[in-house]
């Protein structure tokens, strides 16, 4: 039990916001050895209550640790507060898991590591709520060597995907599932909207959605496959037929009283896909269109 | 097991194109006794094979069971097979598989209730490859009392469920639902080219998309019930603060050389809310800007 190789590693949580304090709590509900800091020092009681350690400056909670998380509001705040202890950050492993953009990213890694610190940067996918459990799914990127020495403490964040060497690419996955999520929440809208206007109950449809959605994960694989081969069989119809499926579910909507701008944007992007010569191509071919 | 209480109940399948070769092959499957019919007679060859019974007209293999199955082209086509044969269709149970408009089941439903008939409509929402299947799923509505007489038949075809007395709800799912479908396909092929810009192989954006996604279906329910109540915490973020991101989403699109169409689409959605007093509200609030 006390097997020093099997102790985890202590580690360091800079910025105790939402994230920053959940992250904290997953990490000392794990029993991992647990720093502190935030620029306002109040934000902490509750974490040492349940056993955080308190450091009164950023350069104490680095120097405390082998690994330092770091969620603070963005990128000028994090060189604010890595800045003000640069000179501790030598052979730390540094997590960012603030918000920002890839080139944000690959610019603090450039300087974390000039620093002597191996730089991961990180991407919270599944907000805050979900922070210690399982399905809450943490993207990073940046070095593998790094991502390797902490694998076992972010797993107390919840599941982790190490995306490659370059630091930016979590960041993009991050910003590109955004969109994802919300065309897939907007589609829904635009659904209840319609289905509202018969007067059907929108939890009724939401159960039935949610049975049925699965499938429409389930093509994702191949349709990526797909575009890898540049081939777009059309096993599941072709533009031209989707083309007059939109049309239906534009008209059903303006009938309905319902506003198109959901199922136009769609029929738009169709089109542009028949008139580059897709028409009887099957719809991952659209991704040439936006490509 | 020769009790005649348990034998599954004879079915006539009218319309042998792909789906309904599909959901004939999935009633001989499960052992029901089938009579088919097709416009051209050579299409029930194989069903035949198999254990069919082929009809020589559509009268004849109406007038050979209780329950009856169409999926043929369209309503003009359904109006054409039936409207041959409306002397036999008295005490019949009428399930209509063929794609149409909720006006077109409930007209169809009307006729069918004159011809003595009761009259289901569905729609075969995960297409014709999974039929027979479990995960296939097949959506019901019109006479409560029909679907209750069928549901151990067509449940060889797939899940059933069963939406409501009004005949034309069924197709006004299949629509709504194909607007949700292609909303997480056209955002997933905006991610595709977005990640594919920085060199990402779309199979592994797609695996880890795959991953992420149920957390987002995770959200319909209680995005559905905020609608009901007209209440749209923030949880998951603002309006306000979702406007900064899907400009973040169209920065870096641009950034990368990738058509801006689905995040634009995104963004004015977002915008329309925000003017209209929701930007402090959750997302499901966009249901009243689109309603």
């Amino acid at each position: 039990m006390s097997d020093v190789a099997s102790s985890p590693p202590p580690v360091s949580v800079l910025g105790l916001g939402s994230l920053g304090s959940a992250l904290a709590r997953a990490l000392l509900t794990a029993g991992q050895p647990t720093t502190v800091w935030n620029r306002t020092a109040g934000r902490a009681d509750d974490l040492v209550t349940i056993g955080a350690s308190q450091a009164p400056t950023a350069a104490a909670a680095i120097a405390a640790t082998e690994i330092v998380v770091i969620a603070v509001a963005d990128e000028a705040a994090v060189r604010g507060v890595l800045g003000s202890a640069a000179g501790e950050l030598a052979g730390r492993v540094l997590v960012n898991l603030t918000s920002g953009t890839p080139e944000q990213a690959r610019s603090l890694a450039e300087w974390a590591t000039a620093q002597g610190a191996a730089y991961l940067d990180g991407a919270a996918m599944s907000g805050v709520r979900l922070v210690g459990r399982a399905d809450a799914l943490f993207l990073y990127s940046g070095s593998a060597e790094a991502f390797t020495a902490v694998e076992g403490t972010v797993s107390a964040f919840g599941s982790a995907a190490h995306l490659g060497a370059d630091a930016g690419i979590a960041s993009l996955y991050d910003t590109a599932l955004l969109g994802v999520n919300m065309s897939l929440l907007t589609g829904f809208y635009h659904a209840l909207a319609l289905v509202g206007s018969a007067g059907v109950d929108a939890r009724e449809f939401a159960v039935v959605a949610t049975g049925y959605l699965p499938f429409a994960l389930g093509l994702l694989a191949d349709h990526a496959r797909q575009t890898v081969q540049g081939q777009y069989p059309p096993d599941e119809g072709t533009l031209d037929v989707l083309a007059s499926a939109v049309d239906h579910l534009v008209t059903t909507s303006a009938r309905a009283g319902v506003r198109t701008d959901v199922p136009d944007g769609i029929r738009a992007l169709v089109q542009r896909g028949i008139d580059e010569g897709h028409g009887e191509h099957g719809p991952a071919s659209l991704v040439e269109v936006l490509g």
